[in-house]
């Protein structure tokens, strides 16, 4: 098996859009990042008036959903006082994110990028972010 | 007079996308982000292909030339070693970048944003952004 | 009694191939650091296909490991919130991970070096770093 | 044309090997890195001996070549004071290295990694990655 194709800055926009569409449906104003396999950025958009700290927010619930293949929201629940990845948060030089709106994008079983989603509740966000993954190539 | 227009997701997408067509023109491929009147980043975009260690640098052009108000050639003239700002670039946590490809975008005399541009020679980064700041509104 | 022999590159290389075996046996794909007795990296290495969030985890967890003598694991546990070390992952840097997967080598009843495992959960990294350990010399 | 195969762990294992048979030739000790094509860590090894300094050194060699496509001796000439990427030192958080010693590894005219080597004069380190580089698969 070949490896994947990556994600391109067309495919990048076009997860962005999707994402903005539920954004918009649901009233909230959101930050939305796309990275690629290597967890690089490729492509950002901030909705006008959503929120300023969340710009960072949403490209690093990216960074963080490739770098461990795992939805932001899942590694949350691991990465509570008591739970097996408590403290994770610290690693990576404070790139890690661990609440909902990040979350992978995979292309024939392999993870080839991620989007990360930050301006609302964590429902909100992963909910947009969900969006923009069913607008990745399959 | 009233306070300027600030720049909106959809007219940073627009600068984006001529800046976009300049760089296909001089067939360099540039990372690409637009900030706001706070500094803030609105959009940015990486070309297939162009360089990783841009899309940083893209960035904080775009912050630098909203920051001072001055494009980053020009800063950079004056931070060299010898000269009156040398050193400035140790500043504001690294985000200060004094080289050609951050340009202060400005409507009726005031600075509204910034675009930054990364992926080339100074004067291509400079070019390109120049091409973008024209796509503003006036 | 004289100084215990430090970790050399060949004997880190073999606590590394150690630890990799073992990872293959239980299939999942690690991230493996080793530090000498200054708590400074000797050598890692990333398993094809293996988290990009852990290459910076499984050197961290070596490094705690070393920095206090003790694995992460145990070092978790008294870490968490309402334990006597809450807080220390805020300490060295960011450099300190208070989950399991970095265990200290010792030879002759003293500490010479620290291997760091990251990749799985916390129980499949304590026993890959456990293999590791069992490889260094007596 | 398809996209090129990446770096595996084997492969920057030959890599290493190459640049480390090249380095006890000069008799210079060495820390070398190789990176993927994401610019993110595949393996890191220290000779015994070589410079604690560097181990941060060579990681960071080895992501700035890949983070321009660059070779750093290249880059660092361009990075001095008056000239036209002055600064570019302060980009990246701090991981950008603009002297001799970091390459980058292509296969098909695509960059697909590079190596970092740092522990001797710019002129050792450079020639010890090109040892390295010339081992990578054509």
């Amino acid at each position: 098996m070949g490896k994947a194709i990556g994600i391109t800055l067309e495919e990048a926009r076009r997860i962005i859009a999707a994402a903005i569409e539920k954004a918009n449906q649901i009233k909230v104003m959101m930050n939305i990042a796309v990275v690629d396999e290597g967890a690089n950025l490729v492509a950002f958009e901030r909705m006008d008036g959503a929120w300023i700290g969340s710009i960072d927010i949403a490209q690093k619930k990216a960074f963080t959903a490739r770098a461990f293949d795992l939805d932001t929201k899942s590694l949350g629940e691991n990465s509570q006082s008591g739970q097996q990845f408590f403290g994770i948060h610290a690693s990576n030089n404070g790139k890690i994110m661990i609440f909902a709106g990040g979350i992978p994008i995979k292309r024939g079983g392999q993870v080839v990028g991620a989007i990360g989603v930050s301006g609302g509740s964590g429902k909100d966000d992963h909910s947009v972010a969900e969006a923009g993954v069913a607008a990745a190539k399959p």
